[in-house]
């Protein structure tokens, strides 16, 4: 294996054992053996657990940026529908991943993977603003977005802990909150409601 | 003073600074100008500045959950604004380390913080839950209400930051969101509505 390809295993190995161990319990003695490698190599790409963790985080975060790049779908509703079921598959592949990546004090979410999950966050909102339509978005309208966004995580951090509802009754609920939200806003704001 | 009341002292003389300051600039240095004593007398009270941190942040806790426990009004409507009102007061009293405690990742959210946070939002969902008089709430009413939590944690960060809002609009439009949003979730659940 090139050098480059050796370090994209390691992280590899590393997101697998995330995904159902929880990365608090993950140290480098379980992926050396989940990988099949030895500390030295280890310690030959990485200068210790922190940064594999860092990189492996950062590596779920850009493939939720990218898994919303680009909805497929005829029209914005349609595309917001395609938006939330790419952002749940990311987060079911990744699963205890996901939850501690979001998780507020969780020892495995740095300053540095904090500043990548706000540059998500934000990108989901750049998405829905464009698609709504709305050419100036308020600061009351840009809070609701921002506030789906949290409800979003949220409920999706429940979700994987209870399954209460079929996965498509959850992308609708959150659709049709999205949408009450907005509505919501707008009469606050005394303007037109924007229609998804 | 007494060693309660010294202890007392230096917390609210580095809660005083955490307002302004922000939590991640403070250090004991700072601490023992701002409260007139030496680093001598500090290091008998506290090992360090993780342990001053985790203390004062964990007052702040405590005070947001002591001033929504007992919300005034004749309706469960009066008492949602007067909640939203008081959870604003604690938010706006402390400013920069509100929004540090909450902040993902932010160098002093500890797990210790993080579990006392979550335990102010269990109590808030259990405040509307009651208020509501939902006997039995389903899992979707329970992330409905979870869901606004998090909206209304997020809206308070952005508007201490841009005040885009008179205050008493802020608080119609968090109490107008939840009525939304549980209406909403009424709507997809097909039972009837909860007035607020």
């Amino acid at each position: 294996m090139s050098p480059q390809r050796r370090r994209e295993h390691l992280i590899e190995a590393t997101l697998e054992l995330f995904a159902t161990v929880g990365p608090e319990q993950v140290g480098v003695r379980e992926i050396t053996r989940a990988a099949d490698v030895s500390r030295a190599l280890f310690y030959r790409y990485f200068s210790g657990i922190e940064e594999l963790r860092v990189a492996a985080l950062s590596a779920i975060v850009r493939e939720l940026g990218a898994s919303i790049a680009d909805p497929v779908g005829a029209t914005p509703l349609d595309q917001l529908r395609s938006a939330v079921n790419a952002f749940l598959d990311v987060a079911e592949k990744h699963a205890k991943a996901y939850v501690a990546l979001l998780r507020s004090g969780s020892v495995v979410a740095s300053g540095d993977t904090a500043a990548l999950v706000d540059g998500v966050r934000e990108q989901i909102v750049r998405l829905v603003v464009e698609r709504s339509g709305v050419p100036a978005p308020s600061p009351l309208f840009l809070m609701t977005v921002r506030g789906w966004v949290a409800l979003a995580e949220s409920a999706t951090v429940s979700w994987q802990q209870d399954r209460s509802v079929p996965r498509d009754q959850l992308v609708e609920w959150l659709v049709g909150q999205l949408r009450a939200m907005l509505a919501e806003n707008a009469r606050h704001e005394q303007v037109p409601a924007v229609s998804f």
